[in-house]
């Protein structure tokens, strides 16, 4: 079974025509992410790779400080429900968590007017160089890999790479979760991020350069545009950004000596 | 000056060389709504329309009932604050607003999980029709509309329409942000939404048609995909959805028989 799309029954307009027919959507569920018995946060997601995510969403909210925090995690999936069970830095009633932020796309814009941002995000000391070509043929892998974007188009995909080698692709109808899957993964697999970069399908915000950061990647490609605040923050945090990579072109935004010809 | 971009230099890569070029960015503020002194949301957003914004998001929150109950709006630009005086029918300070909340994409994701969702949000009884070639017309008058899409390439816009007529279009980062000026706007000037249709350029999130839905709108038009989930709210909520309009084409996926031939 996927678990990225389900099929529905259409009213398609073509040619002056109303006809019926099938059509795959994208998948959209609520997991609510309870920690040690305190219901924490609910995250709407594509469901796949939901360990991935949680740990990923936990460690960038910096509530965990590595995999090794994690005691259980439980799933109720009928139900949307995970039970985490912790060792935690911090205590999760506090007045830190209570505030709501709203972003400009995406879930919990943790700038750092926020706190959990001042203790997890950080500048990137050691970053990989990634040649031209490379920038341009990891977005294509990226491209490549992304079959639930073909068949919906309705979800963003994010891969990390090591040179020109994908080692992992995560789709999700959220930007953030796409990420979160990945900072998961290398987490559980103990992958060291300064030898990374990542490839992503959205806009550059502030909130996916933030992310970065605190994942410890120094180079972000994406195929789209930034905004001014994603880039005051990139230079802050020293984050390469790169976007607009398309028909063998892009523009380099931040930190550009790390992409050579 | 244009209040949603900004000027910057950037390397361009092209031919197979840099060259040093000056490139248009989506400018994204922070702006923090203060409610009778006490601090409620931080928004990230293109900052223009900012009055319109703050309306829409406190009706659509729950917190003000109509636009009479905000009292005054007291804008700090430079500190990116505004305070609210407001008539508010509910305590701010209540556990319902204390759960955080993140979405597949932008923001606070109400859904019905959330105590604000099923005070605000409503099934639809009133809604126009259109005919197929009004979805057409109306999708391409937003493209036309959306200069700083153009020249950026990292906002969403949206536009409210009186039949085939295009009464107000919106910009923003935030895809939200973008439907809650056009909320404010349509409050802040009495303009009675059962005759309305929006026509948007993201995808159908859930949190789409829960926004449609507070704010009394029928029909929403999207060049992109919709979730499952979205579907299903659109369907309890009697929400007509319509997706992929596109080269002369598009899917009805919800309460269709609002678009006729």
């Amino acid at each position: 079974m996927n678990r990225h799309t389900t099929e529905r029954n259409v009213i398609r307009y073509e040619g002056g025509q109303f006809i019926e027919q099938e059509d795959t959507i994208a998948l959209e569920k609520p997991l609510t992410i309870r920690i040690n018995q305190v219901e924490f946060a609910t995250v709407v997601c594509t469901p796949d790779h939901l360990e991935d995510m949680v740990v990923g969403f936990l460690a960038s909210e910096g509530v965990i400080r590595s995999y090794r925090d994690v005691e259980e995690m439980l799933f109720n999936y009928s139900q949307g429900i995970v039970n985490v069970k912790a060792s935690v830095s911090m205590s999760l009633t506090s007045e830190t968590y209570t505030k709501r932020v709203i972003s400009s796309c995406c879930g919990k814009s943790r700038h750092f007017y926020l706190q959990s941002d001042s203790r997890t995000a950080k500048t990137i000391m050691r970053a990989p160089s990634l040649t031209a070509k490379e920038c341009l043929s990891n977005m294509k892998k990226l491209q490549e890999r992304s079959t639930t974007f073909k068949s919906t188009g309705g979800v963003h995909n994010a891969a990390i790479f090591k040179g020109d080698e994908l080692i992992a692709s995560r789709t999700d109808i959220g930007r953030h979760n796409a990420l979160d899957k990945l900072y998961g993964f290398a987490l559980r697999h103990h992958i060291h991020p300064s030898e990374l970069s990542i490839a992503f399908s959205g806009r550059i915000s502030s909130e996916v350069v933030l992310k970065l950061s605190k994942m410890g990647i120094g180079i972000l490609l994406s195929k789209s545009a930034p905004t001014d605040l994603a880039l005051q923050l990139a230079e802050d945090l020293e984050i390469t950004t790169v976007g607009f990579i398309r028909q063998g072109g892009f523009n380099i935004y931040t930190k550009h000596e790390r992409i050579i010809i």
